[in-house]
């Protein structure tokens, strides 16, 4: 099988042009298959504030509105995902914008109201992987923002990290499969104040272990959470880090291993 | 050849929720090869007021900042597009939004900026034909909105009217292409104030003879241009009115020929 690599950035790089620039020749010169998954950063917060709408937030998760999901629609979707499609253009990397909407590339289902109403919020169902397929053969690069639809006219706010764990799920029977999380941090830490405790492997007992002894910081556990349940549906390998790890053979990074 | 129709809306269709449902319905029932072009409508200058952008016009055409770009890019490749996108599928049509970046399917140059400048607007120089014949024989429908790119970057706003034109010219060597303009008139009209005065039929001679006697409307002259200029390049046929015109064998609208 062909290998294929996964990569999902977020607000750390989206956030500050230099960076982005500097990630877009790095992942364009980048060798192989690979999909590009962007999330939004601070950009929709700062739209929402811009047009006084109200950022809901329960347990740290933002609610989507009808309102919120005009603001995702056109953050996340629009100018997000069309700069950095127009950025990778220049390299000459035959980019591709999507959301799971375009082409019915990845559906979703509402998250049920019950026993938190998050809106209009969707969690995958299927990925349309001969779609995807026939984007790759020909070399074209797909880039996915974090919006997917329920198939029956509304779009929904979908997790990027939850979409590229779906995407490498999903394409983990054609090809082999590696998931990249960048972040703003070397990796998963032993401790959060210490940049450089990167734990370099993890594996499925280490990581129960540090899940029960509160060694990994909250927000860090949906990321392993999906990590894990990646590579128990085939998916070769998750490294989680800076975005040098995918570029310098010789930087620091977490791998999950089963 | 097989037949390709390009279908171009605007505003009058895209801010009415249920003129748009209704057109959504009618063109995913629509047989054969086709594409979607739509503009913004209002919605790009309503974002701008709630943002307390200036809107800048020179001779009733809007100048492009770089904050009028990113609400361009917003509205048009973010909320519209994907809007539009999802109600397709929901009639399952398998449509896939588009900006001319993504996969370089419409390449432009930044417009120069004497006598006018008109910011961040870009005209057409080349459409990716191989990218969109890969779509159509995939029976996937491309749904393009009025934003390209130069190719190094920078995304450009674009007159939707010329984008379906392009596409038009572009694909007649390869298809038997046909072009419709739906707006918010029955036709292009005698007598602006008489809803019932459609020239059902011009020809480029009656077409000049209406535009030296001033007895076409301003708005209408860009419109026809691009018609004739696609007529005079293989394009078989290019007719204005009513979205109606396209479902309805019955319906009055007016049909351009050389």
């Amino acid at each position: 099988m062909k290998s294929l690599k996964i990569i999902k950035i977020g607000g750390n790089i989206i956030n500050n042009n230099n960076v982005l620039k500097k990630f877009i020749k790095d992942f364009s010169n980048l060798d192989g298959l690979k999909i590009l998954v962007h999330g939004g950063g601070t950009a929709a917060s700062e739209l929402s504030e811009k047009l006084n709408l109200e950022i809901q937030k329960i347990e740290g998760r933002r609610i989507t509105d009808a309102a919120t999901l005009d603001v995702v629609a056109m953050v996340y979707a629009g100018k997000i995902n069309k700069t950095i499609v127009s950025q990778l253009q220049a390299q000459n990397c035959n980019a591709l914008g999507l959301s799971g909407t375009d082409a019915n590339s990845i559906c979703s289902v509402k998250r049920p109201n019950i026993p938190i109403d998050f809106g209009f919020v969707g969690d995958v169902i299927s990925v349309n992987t001969d779609f995807i397929e026939l984007l790759l053969k020909q070399r074209i690069v797909p880039v996915f923002c974090a919006v997917t639809h329920d198939g029956k006219g509304q779009l929904l706010n979908t997790n990027a990290d939850t979409i590229a764990s779906e995407l490498a799920v999903s394409l983990a029977n054609f090809y082999d499969t590696e998931l990249f999380y960048c972040f703003e941090k070397k990796g998963v830490l032993h401790n959060i104040l210490d940049e450089d405790s990167v734990i370099k492997s993890i594996d499925i007992n280490l990581y129960k272990s540090l899940k029960e002894n509160g060694q990994i910081a909250e927000g860090m556990i949906p990321k392993l959470d999906n990590a894990y349940k990646a590579l128990n549906q085939n998916v070769k390998k998750v490294c989680i880090g800076l975005p040098e790890m995918i570029f310098k053979s010789n930087s620091i990074f977490t791998t999950l291993k089963l």
